[in-house]
This record gives structure tokens, C-alpha cells and sequence, in this order.
């Protein structure tokens, strides 16, 4: 991913003149070119043709930022220097004079400071040299409290706070932070449909970027109104969005301004206005597809495709929910898109960038996204990279930041010490018809203790041991009352919520189907929560995506793949035959022809291409490819293959270190890994055999084999799922 | 002062096109604009060519703000609007299209909301109307809360925080905040010195701005030394401040891009380069002289013009301590700026803005500039502006952001619950030789048990019962601490220190004389005091005018206006007689020729205009003239002239609503006051009479006389001081 996206850098930074042994890359306050990036994305949000804000408290970068680093150096070096803000350089001590583009390195032991300041865009340095060059070994404050007193001598600065700092891909002196832009290539119309002083423009799927008039020429008055359905492009008084364009032209090729979702493109113009022809600019991330799924089913593959382009379209400068409408980032949606990244792209800056910003700075002034669930998602999202990727960077760097995150928390519970809506708090869990958000909610209860269960092993890794005890003790005590306050036996299932004290009679999904993946139920309790809710159809029905996505991860867990094979065929094969190019907000197999677009009360309002849509990309690999990580980093990990009633499997899992590589079918199973210690568990109704490997019997017809790095294995069996 | 200020703003907005009906001000965040300001003004330090920002976390202003008000219209009205930011309009919760710069608000009931976004600089916004416009009625917040659940409800905001809206006097539609400066004038050199290449420029007098070369042509380099000693500008190896030009020019005039503060330019020039002349440009930030001050004593008038002169200087966008080198904002210094202000300009906006910028935001990392001292300064000056001003907003608005500083503070006792400096904390006192700062200090627990009757006070006020007894409890035992541990019996005074638990032998000046004007002595201690310390050349005498300020504060407060008049003319009249056209950041009448320049181990690194150094104005305002209010803003005040001998004395001191005129001789005071009702006190040897008023016999010799608004009295007595 690295080597394609720094490729695509080049285009827009006009590269030459580095030489080849000159290394650097641009650096900045960790968090604070993420915090500033996301304000660009989040305002860039509109409806109608209006800007359209947040609403909530949105942070800045520090606008006084101190670097440093120690050399030692052989011989002396010729350093380039090049910074975004005003700055002063010193060396050991003492400052350089004016603002300088390059300095030379004695030999020996050295200390390089730069101090910047910039209130429009990120403080950020790249230094380059073979030696001497900016990297995230680089340490940084926005505070150095270095004074001098009245005789000229320096504070003590020990108490100053240095983070390692901040980066990204921008490794060359050109490729200015502030300057980033996603990369964009030209796509045609697949078709037109001519009308008085107009057409109708259909790309053919649903895509994401910048219309462009070619030879556009006159005076007057040019609407555009886009659609991700037909429907919606027609109708001009209530699609999405819209630009109305006052055109004074003489046949120049015109790119507009602002990127839009669309399929479809609706012109009106005025008489005097004409172009030749229309054509867009496909703005995207470059990441490399490194997941791969391909199966018997053709639908399931196409399921998975469509997956896939859907992930991609919501994964741009962060982790988007809906490309058309929202267009800001939302931990709750975020927290999915990780998840799903972990199976396709494996992305880690992304999910690092996306995190960042979701949390902001200090003061926390509100959940994130206002959403109470939204901020323990961040929490659980935070265990998930760390087991995904082995980074332990961001719990080193940021683990204040979740400390003061977790206080607001705890300091909003009631007098049971249980979470439950203070006026401002959005109890969000799901768009769900009717759905209960009063009093003490058990998914809200139960997302906090997951939370504090993160927060336990996060202390353990800043070595904050005290903390790692609280937040154990405070995980248990509120697990125990979980249970106490919501678990009915009569139920034999989580009751949805507690109001005034008086447990009500309402059994809901969410509580019910996170425990199962939490692992925190019996197998009793597991099999009990199965039958009483997840397959009764008396406890409402889940529409969303979203929380299909955690639905099926609990059926999956349970070994349950052929009912959620059938269940993917259903709902997500339900908005492909209904024209799906991307997969959408929200599905109702109920609903029927423009209905399927309406949502918030307006007619266009449900988003058609939304990341939590994209669910499947991450049950196919987790759950029937089988491929997960059982320790950091995929140092260890397991590859339980599950065909689910599919004839055959192929895949590909990537991992930090390279890919996991899979074919199943109910005879074999072909496997090899790149990386870590794998073990591979498949019950089998015979002996299985490989070559040059040993598969050891662990219970009746179950087996496990080790997987070595590097090595592929070939095994025969006679697969049972 | 502010319809000078306006006029002198119409100069850079191009004004016109308003209609007279038409009202509005420019609004923001409160407290944003200012910090934003701020950060402009502290990056601008320069130490020999070369970038100098601060060693303190720097805040930003919120990116995204709501603005909104209420209105009720008997007819339609039609408004601009302008913003600074990307924007939208509401009117009763619907989104107006684009972003509109006129609309129409019909008749009746209507809620305006105007949403922005600005990275770089605050948002801000002006509507301009007949009724309905911008003003500091208008609500803000940075994070409205309010969204659309899926059935396009608006969320409960309820919990949302509102404040009144910051302003200042952009009166204007054009009078755009970011775009602000301070006002200039061209001012010439007085005398000329040729050389070699070159020539030294004197402008007379110290000052501050931007040099300017008329007719500058050819092409080379040229350098420009700056000075405020001839010799500093001729030491063009040490000077603080300079600017390496290269020229390649054919006859224009041209304006240095950077202000300097000088009175003396040394310009060494290439052969190449010439120019006709050299003038500049004198910045100044456009406030009346209100108060007034002529006596008998010649020197004493000198020294009240150059304070009153150093004042101006250092009174710019916010109160600076000295203008040469440091040009950043200090608390310590700042909060003398604002009493002398008080006696000066009576600029509230000024003193408001330098204390909002001083603050910053949440969290709190460190101490105002880090120093513990300054923080302390900052509360106490809260107490003071609510006095002399009356006005109640700083406290409404800000109540919150004092409580958590406080708590910083509070959180940062030792075990004993007193302040100690720890790693990161500067506890600066004053520019003394061998201070010891070590251990708990006297003075710093002085200046706290202070600040939280400050804090206590404001509770009241802001409505927070709870807090107002919390700290009432707090200062009482930090009180009761501070006479049990440092007042030491032997000493008759309060010692310097405590050291692990063991006090020290040392007495200083600062906790003795701040205890005397904060009214914590008894009178038996008061005089051990001033006998033991004040008076008793065995301890450590003050060398700076910053601690001189308190100094002489404490010995007027007891009465001891001859006494302190004889210091003035030494200390004041010491550098006056050194050719000071300003008054100096240190003064020691030890030292003899150039080496009167030299601080910091820099031969110029002392500051020869500094806002501490102008402190008479302050002493004889309060305690000759002897005007001060006695309840906020004036409402009721004292006159209590004392002429500590001088033969005669006039002047002018300034309040919120109006003047109040003195003029007394040992035979006779008149007195004018435009506000509230004051009370006049004298000492009188025969019976003092007034037509047309009663005087009251108070003691032995004690007179008292109502002062009543708008009436002039004229007193016949014989005053003993």
C-alpha cells in the first residue's frame, strides 16, 4: 500500500530533485494533522448546495509546536530543511540565524530543535539528509517551558511532556502536509438520456468525485442535480445535493468545485448555455485490495465485490459512514469500517488517522459524535488494532487521552453506577422503529465494560499498573451488576432496559448478540440467547446494516455459517437484485420501489452507499475463511476455515507482515501464511493427512496442525462444518 | 475612547456604504478573538532577525461556532450579513439556501442562527439592520448538539452551553476582525549622525514601529540596527533587534515589514544602495489620555508624562511588559498595566482582552507563562476589574474558566497545602540577585489565599453557593497557615521560606509589603512591618520598578506619601536624569554608564520601555489625588487627597461613567465627579467649610463630606497630610 500510494504522491508533488540517499519524511503533534485534515473533511459536508457542520465541539492543532532529536554523527552533514509555519532552528542550544532552508551537522553529538508556529495549517518539519533527517523518532511538545533567568540560565525542563511524532507518507520535501489531496481519475457516462435543455447522466455504479464540463461555452444559468438513484437526480426539489452554477464561459473544460456521490447526474441549463460533452473525476484513496475472497457462489462473490467498492468509496481521507449525504465520521460507523479494513485493505493509518480525530482533545466536552455508544465503540476499537496489528504506538502515545476519555465517562454515571442519557447524550444503538433509549440501557452497560476491559490492558501496556487494577476492578463490578440488573432467566435472555429502578419487559437483540462475541455468557446462556432471541422472530428485527453486521457476528461465533449464508443471500442479494451498486444505510426487504430511498423523513435521505453495508467483506474472512489473530500483530493466530454450505473457498488475509493465503473445499484445505505461528482447527470425519506436517487430534473428530511462516500445507480431509 | 478608536478604525475599512439606521458589530466566540489576536502578537518577537515565540502552550479559537438570537418584528426587515468563515443561515430551525449575504426576516417571532467555520482566523459575524443586528446579546456556542434522529426529530439541546457573544468596536460591515491594526502616523528623526556607508538616525525619544527608506534604490545589502541606547544601535554585533534587507530597488519608498522598538537606527548600507531619507512609521493603539495629573513639582510632572508615555507604548493589542525584546504577554507584568490603566486610559476592552488571552483554555498545563506567581496576579486582577469597572460579564462568562484553573492550582499543594514549585513551575517573585525560591514561599501562599477570595467572590456572583463557601473555608485556613508558619514574633515580620519543614532565617520585602495593601496585618503588625522591613535598608532592596510598584503601594497605604514621593523623584527622577525617555524593566542607581543596559548576561538585554516602569502614574492617581472606588465601578468611591508635600496638585481620574476632578492645596480642595456618590476625607487643622455642602468631624481632626454627582465643591481647610 505504501510503495503505490507514494507513487501517486509524486504526481502532485513534482519530485526530482531529492537525492537518492537523502531521507525525511514530514512530521507534526501526533493527532494534530489528523484533527485538522478531519475539520477539511467534516466541512466539506453539504445539503442542497448549503454547507452543512457538525454539531459537535471540533479541536484544533496546537499552534506552537517544539521538534527535537539527538545525532551523533562521523563526519558532518548538509541538512535540507523545510517546514509549514514560521520557525527558528537551533543546534545544541543555540538558535540559528533567521529561518534557515538548510544547516550543516558537525561531526559529533548534536541536538537539533525546530520551533514552529502556524494558526492556519499543522506545525509540521521534514528534514532530509542521509543521516540527519525528520522520522517518527522525532520528539515533540507544544509546550518546552524553556525560559531563561535573569543571569541567562536555562529552566529545568524536565517535566516538559515530548511525544514521538506524528507522520505519514509524505517523504518528500515538496509533499507539503496541507497540501494533500486524494488521488482522482477521469470516468466517462455509461449512458445518456437527452431532455429540453438537458440530460440525464448515468456513470453506471455509484461513484464519488467531481463533474466536468467539457467545452462548456454561454451565458447563464446550469443546475446539477445529482442522484445515487434515477429517482433522486429527477427529482429537483428534494435530491441531496445540487449545484447551481452561474456559467460565463467560452468553451474551457470546467471541473466543479466541490466532490459529490452520485450515480446520476441530472443538467438543467439555461438556452445560452452548452457544453460538449460531461465526464467526472473518480476521486479515491490508493490502497492496494489486499484482501481476496472467491467462492462457489457467484452471488456471494459478487456480495463480497460490491463489499469491497462500497469500503473503498467510504474509505477516503478517513473512514466515512455515507458518501452522499453525511459525509462525516462517525465512531459507531468507523469502528465497522476497521474491522472490514482488517480483511481488505489493512490500512493501520486510516484506522490510526480515523481514531485520532474521533477523539480530539481534551476538554471532552461530549460523547464522541454526542453518541454515548459511539465513545465505547472508540474504546473497543482501540483492543481490536492493537490485536490486528501489534502497534502498540497509539496506547503508548495516547493512553492520557483515553484516560480523560474514560473519566467523562465514569463521571456521567447514576447513582446505581450505571450509564444512562444526561441531556446533550444521543443514545444511539440503532435506527430502529420505537426503540427504547430511556433509563438504564444493559448494551449500554454492557459497551462500558468492554470499554473498561480495554482500558485495563491499555494501562498494563503504558505500564500504569494502578490504573490496570481500577479499571479491572471497575470492568468486574460492572459485569456483575450487568448481569444482576438485566440477565432474566425467564427470559433465558438480556432484558433491553431498567427505568426508575423497574426492570422493563423488553427483550432486544443488541445486549443479547454483543455478549455472545464478548464471550461474556455461558455456553448455556449463549445457546439460550440464540433460540429466545436471536432466532425468534417475535423480538424486532434488525434493519440496519450496522447492526447486522454484530447479528451475524454473533451467529458466526456460534458456528452458525449456513444460516448466515443464507441471511447474506437474503439481505445484502436483496439490494443487489434491486440495483445495488454500492450497499446501503438501511435495507427493508418490506419496502418497495422509491420507498427504499427515504429515511429521515425525506424522500432521497438514506445514504446508498454506506460503509457499514460492507459487513460481509469482514464475515467472510473472519468467519468462513476463519483467518483471526490470537495475539498481537498476528504473531500468533488461528485459521478455522468454515464452508457454510459453500462448495469451495479461496482467499486471501493480509496481515502486518505480508498475507495468509487460503483454499477450502470439503476434501482440502490449502494454506499458507507469511507471518507468525498459525494454527489451523478443522473437524474432520476422517484422518486428515499432510505432507510434512503433523495434525494432532484434539477432541472427538476435531484436529489442529501448526502453521510455520512461510511453509504451505496441503491437506486432505473430509471437512464437517 | 472608543469613538476616537472608531474613527480612527473608518481609516482601513473603507466606510460608505452604511446607512445611518443601520446597527451591528462584528460578534464571536467570547474570549476567541482574543486568544487568536494574542498568538499573532506573541509570534512577533524577534531576537536578532530571528523567530522568538513563547515557551507556553498557545490556545486556538473554536473552528466551528453557532451564533444565534431571538427577534420580534412589528414589520419585515431586511439585513446583511457578513461572515468570516464558511457559513450557513437558519431562521426558526429551517436552512436558508447558500450562504446568503442579505435576507429578509419577516414580522413577528423569529430565531436567527448562523453557523461558521474558520480555521485560520475566529469566526466572526456581522448582521447590520435597523433592529435586527449583531451585537454581544447574541448567543454562542462551539458544539450545539443538535441533530435528527431517523424520523428528522430534532434532539433535546437543552444541555447545550450558551454564552453571551465576545465584541469589541468593529462597528462596521467592512471592519473585519482578522484584518485588524493598530493605528499609525509618520514620525521624523530629530537628529542625523553620518558614517562611512551609513549613519546613526536618533528619533528623539523611545518609540515603536516601522522604519521607513524614501527613494531607496540600487542593489545590495542593508542592514538596519536598532537601538533604544545610541549604544546599542551601534553594537552591531550584540544590538537585540535588526533586519538584514537585500535591496534591489529603483527609487521606491519602502516600509519595513517587521515593527521594532528603538529610538535610535543605525543603517550600514552597500555602496550600491542609497536612499533620500529615512522616517518611520509610530504604531499606536488609538486610546485617550482620560487621566491628568499637574503638581508643583516639575520633575514629578516629567516623570507622570514619560509614564503615562511608557504606558501608551506598551499598551497595544494587548498590555505588553517591555516592546524591544520581549513583546509578549505576561501576566505579572499585565497585571499592574491593567491598575495603572485604571488611572490612565480606562480601558476596560484592553484589560478584558490581556486577561482573556492570559487564561487561554482548558486544560490548564501550566501556570500563566508558567510562572506560579502570575497565575496568582490573574485571579487578583479579576477582583480589581470588577471594582474599578462594575462590570459583572468577565465573571458571568468566565466563572468556569477561573474554577479550573483553580483547580490546577489547587492540585498542585503539597502535603502541607501549600504552594511549592514543582518540576515545569517557575516561581518568579522578581528579578532579584540569590532569590531563594526554594520550599514553600511566603509570598506565593500570600498571593493564593488571595486569589481564592477573589474566587469566593465571584461565586457569589456567579451564583455558584456551593464553590463561594468552599473557597471562603479554603482562604481563611491558607490564612490562618501563613501566620502560623512564616509571621515569626522575633522577626516582627513574615519570613521568606520553608524548607522540608524547617523555616529559614530570611526575611524579604514581598510577603511583608503585599500583607500591608491586602489588609492582613494588624496595626501593631503593620507597623513592625514597615519598621523591620520596609524601612530597614538591611534587607534586600528592590531593584525593579515591578516590586517598587508594591513597595511604595504598602507605604502609601500606611501614609507614607512624603516618604514615597522622595523615592520617586529618586528612583524615577534616577533614570529620568539618565536621559530616559521611558521608563526602564530595572533600575539600579549603583551602576554607571552603558552597563545600565545590560540584563539577562546580554549588554542589551535590559528592556528601557517597560510597562512596570510606570507605575507613579498608579500611586498618584490612588494615593496622592486619592481617588478610589470603594464598591464596583464607582458606585461609591473615595477622595482622600494627600499631598505628601507638594504645594499643589490637580487632576483627572477616570471611571466608567465619566471623571472625577481634584484640585487641592494645603488651603483648599475642589472636586468634580460625573458618577456616583463619593465620599471626601481630610485631615483638616481649623473647621473646613464648602458652600452649599455638609462636612462631618469623623476624629480628631477627620473630616467627611458627600460628594454628589454633577456638583462642583469647593473646600476652604487647613490639610495636614
Amino acid at each position: 500500500m505504501k510503495k503505490l500510494f507514494l507513487l501517486a504522491l509524486l504526481g502532485w508533488m513534482g519530485a526530482g530533485t531529492v537525492s537518492a540517499q537523502q531521507k525525511g519524511t514530514w512530521i507534526w503533534y501526533p493527532g494534530d494533522y489528523e484533527i485538522w485534515l478531519g475539520n477539511e473533511m467534516n466541512n466539506r459536508r453539504t445539503e442542497r448546495g448549503t454547507f452543512f457542520p457538525p454539531f459537535w465541539k471540533l479541536d484544533s492543532h496546537y499552534v506552537l509546536v517544539d521538534f527535537h532529536k539527538e545525532f551523533d554523527l562521523a563526519e558532518p552533514e548538509e541538512v535540507e530543511i523545510r517546514v509549514e509555519g514560521k520557525y527558528l532552528v537551533k543546534m545544541d542550544g543555540k538558535t540559528l540565524t533567521g529561518s534557515p532552508a538548510r544547516m550543516t551537522v558537525p561531526a559529533g553529538r548534536h541536538v537539533i530543535h525546530i520551533k514552529v508556529h502556524n494558526q492556519a495549517t499543522p506545525p509540521a518539519v521534514y528534514v532530509g539528509g542521509k543521516n540527519v533527517y525528520t522520522d517518527d523518532s522525532w520528539l515533540v511538545t507544544f509546550e518546552d517551558k524553556e525560559w531563561i533567568d535573569e543571569s541567562g540560565k536555562v529552566s529545568d525542563t524536565s517535566a516538559t511532556e515530548w511525544l514521538r511524532a506524528g507522520s505519514w507518507n509524505f517523504d518528500s520535501p515538496d509533499a507539503r502536509p496541507s497540501q494533500f489531496r486524494l488521488e482522482t481519475v477521469p470516468q466517462y457516462a455509461a449512458g445518456t438520456e437527452k431532455k429540453t435543455n438537458g440530460e440525464v447522466v448515468d456513470f453506471g455504479k455509484e461513484t464519488f468525485g467531481y463533474v466536468k464540463f467539457h467545452g462548456l461555452k454561454g451565458k447563464g444559468k446550469l443546475n446539477v442535480y445529482y442522484g445515487e438513484s434515477k429517482e433522486e437526480a429527477l427529482a429537483t426539489g428534494t435530491c441531496e445535493t445540487l449545484d447551481y452554477l452561474a456559467v460565463d464561459a467560452n468553451g474551457v473544460d470546467s471541473v466543479l468545485e466541490g466532490s459529490r456521490a452520485f450515480r446520476f447526474v441530472n443538467i438543467e441549463r439555461d438556452p445560452g448555455v452548452s457544453y460538449d460533452s460531461i465526464s467526472m473525476l473518480y476521486e479515491y484513496m490508493p490502497v492496494e485490495y489486499r484482501g481476496k475472497f472467491r467462492c462457489s457462489d457467484e452471488e456471494i462473490n459478487r456480495i463480497w465485490d460490491v463489499g469491497a467498492y462500497t469500503m473503498h468509496l467510504t474509505t477516503r481521507e478517513f473512514f466515512l459512514d455515507g458518501i452522499k449525504r453525511d459525509r462525516w465520521v462517525w465512531s459507531g460507523d468507523a469502528s465497522q469500517s476497521y474491522l472490514m479494513n482488517y480483511y481488505l485493505f489493512f490500512d493501520s493509518p486510516s484506522v490510526e488517522r480515523t481514531m485520532l480525530l474521533l477523539r480530539g482533545k481534551d476538554p471532552v466536552t461530549s460523547h464522541l459524535n454526542t453518541i454515548m455508544d459511539y465513545t465505547f465503540y472508540w474504546f473497543i476499537s482501540i483492543y481490536d488494532y492493537y490485536l490486528y496489528t501489534g502497534d502498540k504506538d497509539f496506547i503508548l502515545q495516547f493512553y492520557p487521552r483515553m484516560e480523560s476519555l474514560m473519566e467523562y465517562c465514569l463521571g456521567r454515571r447514576n447513582e446505581n453506577g450505571m450509564m444512562q442519557g444526561l441531556p446533550g447524550d444521543w443514545v444511539f444503538i440503532d435506527w430502529a422503529d420505537g426503540l427504547d433509549k430511556r433509563g438504564e440501557v444493559s448494551f449500554e452497560q454492557l459497551l462500558l465494560a468492554r470499554s473498561l476491559e480495554t482500558m485495563a490492558l491499555c494501562a498494563d501496556i503504558y505500564g500504569d499498573g494502578e490504573g490496570a487494577a481500577r479499571y479491572k476492578r471497575l470492568s468486574g463490578e460492572l459485569k456483575d451488576k450487568l448481569f444482576k440488573t438485566f440477565w432474566s432467566d425467564e427470559k433465558g435472555a438480556f432484558i433491553h432496559n431498567r427505568i426508575d429502578g423497574k426492570p422493563t419487559d423488553n427483550v432486544t437483540r443488541y445486549a443479547n448478540m454483543f455478549a455472545i462475541f464478548f464471550d461474556y455468557l455461558t455456553p448455556q446462556q449463549q445457546e439460550s440467547v440464540k433460540n429466545n432471541v436471536l432466532l425468534n422472530d417475535k423480538v424486532q428485527q434488525i434493519t440496519t446494516p450496522y447492526m447486522r453486521f454484530y447479528e451475524l457476528e454473533a451467529l458466526c461465533a456460534m458456528g452458525d455459517q449456513p444460516l448466515v449464508l443464507k441471511e447474506m443471500k437474503d439481505y445484502w442479494g436483496g439490494m443487489l437484485r434491486l440495483g445495488a451498486t454500492s450497499f446501503w444505510e438501511k435495507y427493508d426487504p418490506a419496502q418497495s420501489g422509491a420507498d427504499h430511498y427515504a429515511m429521515y423523513a425525506r424522500p432521497f435521505g438514506k445514504s446508498l452507499c454506506h460503509a457499514w453495508g460492507a459487513s460481509p467483506i469482514y464475515l467472510l474472512g473472519k468467519y468462513y475463511l476463519g483467518v483471526k489473530p490470537t495475539s498481537p500483530g498476528y504473531a500468533t493466530y488461528t485459521v478455522e476455515p468454515v464452508l457454510g454450505g459453500l462448495e469451495w473457498m479461496e482467499g486471501t488475509v493480509p496481515t502486518p507482515d505480508g498475507e495468509i493465503t487460503l483454499y477450502c473445499s470439503p476434501k482440502r484445505i490449502r494454506v499458507k501464511s507469511d507471518t507468525g505461528t498459525g494454527t489451523l482447527k478443522f473437524r474432520s470425519r476422517n484422518k486428515p493427512v499432510c505432507k510434512g506436517a503433523t495434525i494432532r487430534e484434539t477432541g472427538d473428530r476435531q484436529y489442529e496442525m501448526t502453521l510455520e511462516k512461510g511453509k504451505e500445507y496441503d491437506i486432505r480431509a473430509s471437512l464437517m462444518d
